[in-house]
Parts: C-alpha cells; structure tokens; sequence
C-alpha cells in the first residue's frame, strides 16, 4: 500500500539507486519475480495462527507494523521463496483505509492484490500506459517497503490488482 | 485443480516417493514455499498477451494445456521464485468446470486460490481438520501436477481458497 509522495524524494530514491533517466530509458519492463501476495483479513491475530499453528510456517512476524501513511497493519508471512502480507485497515476500523472497501465486499477477507518486481518502476508504468492499459497510479509513489511503487487497475489486468515494485 | 483419484494411485505415488506411514507420522505440516498463485481467466490469449507483452515475462507458455479431468486449460506463467497460472474452463463454456462459478461471480475474472508445497499431503490434511478447519477434500487427490493434493475451505483460511500440494 503506498500514497503519493513528492517528486523529491524519488529522485532521491533514484539517486541512491544509482538511476539516471538515460539507464531507465534502456529499461524495458520485465517482471521475473512475485515479490509478495497480499491478503486483506479482518483479524490479524486469527490469521497469523493460521498461518503459524495451521500451515507451519515459522516465520510469521508476532506483532503488526502499524503503517499510518498507507492506512495499514502489516504482519509478514515470510516464505522461502516470497511473502504473504496480511494486510489490515489502520487504525483498526477506519473507512479510510485502502483495504476497508474490499473488507466490506469480503467480509471474511481474502486475495487482495500481487506484487511483481521491476527494475525501473517509472519506466514500467510508461510502457503499461503506453500499452493502453489503465494504471490507478499515474506516477510511482514510495510504498510501504520505502521503495518506487506503482497500482495498475484490475480491470485491465484480468480482474486482479497488480502492484509492480522497483527492487534492484 | 484436481479429481479424486483412487487410493491404489495415491498408495503408488507414495510408494514412488519413497514414503511411509512410519515417516508420514513424523511429518508435521511446515509450509516453506508458495508454489503457485492461481487466476481464473475469461480469455486466456488476452491474459497470456498481458504477462508476456506488458509485464515482460519471458517464459509464458504459448499453447494452453487443456486437462479435460480437471474441467480446465492451463498456461503457465513462469517467474524465476514460483509459477502464476491462468486458468480457464475446459472445454470452454463449460458449466461444470470447477471454476465456472467464480467465472459467473467474476466476468473479468479474478485471484482463484494459493497453492502451498507441503512434504506429506494426508499428514497436512490431518493436522487441519484436527486444528478444527473445515476441508473441500477429505482426502488427497491426484492434482494437476500428478501430485497429491487437497483443497481447504475458504471460508476458514481468511476468505482464501487455499490448496496444499505435496512436493519432495
């Protein structure tokens, strides 16, 4: 989850990537890895069980990441090969949060959106738009990882809300 | 996606893999990977087109592979830490395939389940029926990968549809 931040800051974000708008015009969008699934549930500690006493899991964080600015609670199901996120609204049962809408639609939670990885996020969403597909951010944002972060819109990606997230 | 398989295939697939019951009880249900994140698609060309020429991905498999025992086709989108695969009924049009109904719910189609890789399957099953979870299979069957799985209900897993699949 993420909100719009200013300019500044991801060409500071950039320039500590070590990018420059030359090496991200030689970019072309190609997503190699799911960096994590996220799940909207409506109790956090009930889901963490299941995911720990249930499936087994050994690495379920214990305690929330509260995350104010993206209106979200955090708990981290680390997989050896990805994450689930289990994502809850913040603070706990406000309308605000970006989640709060599709926990209404599903009140049990459930899948809420994929994140695959990119390497230049900017330029991945100028080839989605260039693509005629429907983005729902414009521009990448800094997301909860603190990394570029951008939401392509599920109607045009088959019904699921596609998350592409700059990781080098 | 899977049908119930009889229990001397179940017996010889063990078999092959060299367990036994002695070892199944010391198993307990650890789940390290996600091994494939599921879609359900009202286009499968449409869908292939998105992951392959907007997102990038190199390696989406070009013809659907129809598995008439399991009511879908099949195209394999593969990532270099899991697989996503896009499903859509077989034959098409079909009302009775096991995602038609999710279909009908879901026209621009939509995340279908989550499948987890567990090392004994019946062990797994056990240990969730015994946590007091409701199944979909009371016993494994022989998935779409000629692996036992097993479906557990949604509606205890956090609104997801989560299948375990044995891999050793």
């Amino acid at each position: 989850m993420n909100r719009i931040c200013p300019a500044a800051a991801l060409r500071q974000l950039a320039a500590r990537q070590g990018s420059n708008v030359a090496a991200a015009d030689a970019v072309t969008t190609t997503v190699k890895r799911l960096n994590h699934v996220a799940i909207a549930v409506p109790d956090l500690p009930k889901a963490a069980t299941f995911y720990r006493q249930v499936l087994g899991v050994s690495n379920v964080s214990t305690t929330p990441q509260d995350l104010p600015e993206h209106g979200v609670s955090v708990l981290f199901v680390r997989l050896q090969n990805m994450n689930v996120e289990l994502l809850h609204p913040f603070p706990a049962g406000s309308n605000a949060s970006p989640i709060s809408k599709f926990l209404e639609r599903n009140p049990r939670g459930g899948l809420h959106h994929l994140c695959f990885e990119v390497s230049d996020v900017e330029r991945a969403l100028e080839h989605v738009k260039q693509s005629g597909l429907r983005v729902i951010d414009e521009h990448p944002k800094i997301g909860a990882h603190g990394t570029p972060v951008a939401f392509l819109h599920p109607q045009d990606c088959g019904g699921v809300l596609v998350e592409l997230e700059q990781v080098r």
